[in-house]
């Protein structure tokens, strides 16, 4: 059964946020992230494409896969150069409640608004093992397809909710929130709790005067003292937090 | 002095590297960046174009602006949203013979494809006073509008050079390579020596056998044993390494 124009018109509009809230889907493509995708979160796959060669090789799994045409991934891709396969896929349930937040290293991005930084600290709290990354609400959207591209497949392991800092504080009132500052003591010195929230800020606003308000203490990585620049990209600043902070046994 | 016909289309082949490489100057664009051009580097301006009012606003300068109104400022600009200045810029020369290399902690990069991250570690070197950068020849060019971008300006403070490793390490032959790899020691407890050129290798493929062949010693980003990622981002990890250097003493 090929794609319809109705399916290929469906799976473009999902570039756009407002589609992707409207049907809680959104897109992942090419070779090596719908195998990881399939491998590791077959659940949440709604619909897989793939062409006829791409399909016969994949390990045995319960999710069917149609065979369409290059032509019809070409139309269907949001891609400029499309890669064997695409999937339609469920939004995972975002839950920010229950979860173990007191006793480990989380992050909280507030007002984050380059996809590829999102993407790229997403694949920083992979690397690290962070097991939950919340969102503040005006957050870049993290089923945007950059962002998905930088994560490198991070997506798929950390789990990702989004909720305002103070729904944060009020549920998990014992957790520290540690605010990634330009003034906070040296991140190498700081004696790190058993457990945290590491707030990181807009990339040319830094952190709300709300947000620094509720924080326990402020931490900064910080400059050489012949330094030039302003400020470090933030998810530079974000790894080099979290790799001193899990250093310290955090 | 209106800008002529051909000035717009000089300017705008300069977002070519083949055209950049052969007239040797680059586009600098933008209100802030370029004040901080003509504040560091008037030497390096060969020409200055800024509207009425941002003109009349900058501070006395040696260097003349010419006038170009807001339809000029669009005709010439590589940028969606033009910002009241461009610069045409003389790229600096780059030695890289006779520098304080066998004191210092420097970087070198070996092909690095993407513009975000050789910006994005131009930024890093400048945070952590890191004066040389060095880069393979077959870098993405550093005078890339993105690069110039994501720098923040950093190209305007860091030394940068191309030249191929083999040269460097005849040239330096006291200066340890420190090669960043997946298996290198943890860089968290390694014992900084007092001066080190880290070398930095392409995105997909790390660094060449050629090069890990004339390392003296590897170093690594360890990943959490959870870990489910690959790899960290390029400009990630060397925002990490640095600071961990940096902070060791190097």
């Amino acid at each position: 059964m090929p794609l319809s124009k109705n399916d290929i018109k469906y799976i473009k509009s999902l570039r756009q946020k407002k589609f992707r809230q409207k049907y809680n889907n959104f897109v992942v493509e090419g070779d090596k992230i719908v195998r990881e995708l399939l491998e590791q979160r077959p659940d949440w796959i709604e619909a897989l494409y793939g062409l006829d060669k791409w399909i016969h090789e994949l390990p045995p799994s319960p999710i069917t896969a149609t065979a369409i045409s290059q032509r019809e991934l070409q139309q269907a891709s949001l891609l400029k150069t499309p890669n064997q396969a695409i999937a339609v896929v469920r939004q995972p349930k975002a839950n920010w409640h229950g979860l173990d937040l007191e006793r480990q290293l989380s992050l909280y991005l507030e007002n984050l608004q380059d996809p590829g930084n999102m993407g790229t600290i997403l694949r920083i709290a992979d690397w690290f093992g962070i097991e939950t990354v919340l969102c503040s609400p005006n957050c870049v959207d993290v089923y945007n397809p950059k962002v998905l591209q930088a994560s490198m497949g991070a997506f798929l392991r950390v789990h990702i909710a989004t909720v305002s800092i103070k729904e944060v504080k009020k549920a998990y009132p014992a957790l520290p929130l540690l605010a990634t500052t330009m003034d906070g003591a040296n991140v190498f010195e700081f004696d790190a709790p058993k457990a945290a929230l590491v707030a990181v800020g807009n990339e040319g606003a830094g952190l709300s005067e709300d947000l620094l308000a509720l924080a326990d203490r402020r931490i900064a990585v910080p400059p050489n003292r012949n330094s030039g620049t302003e400020s470090l990209n933030a998810a530079v600043a974000t790894g080099i937090v979290c790799a001193v902070l899990r250093q310290a046994g955090l």
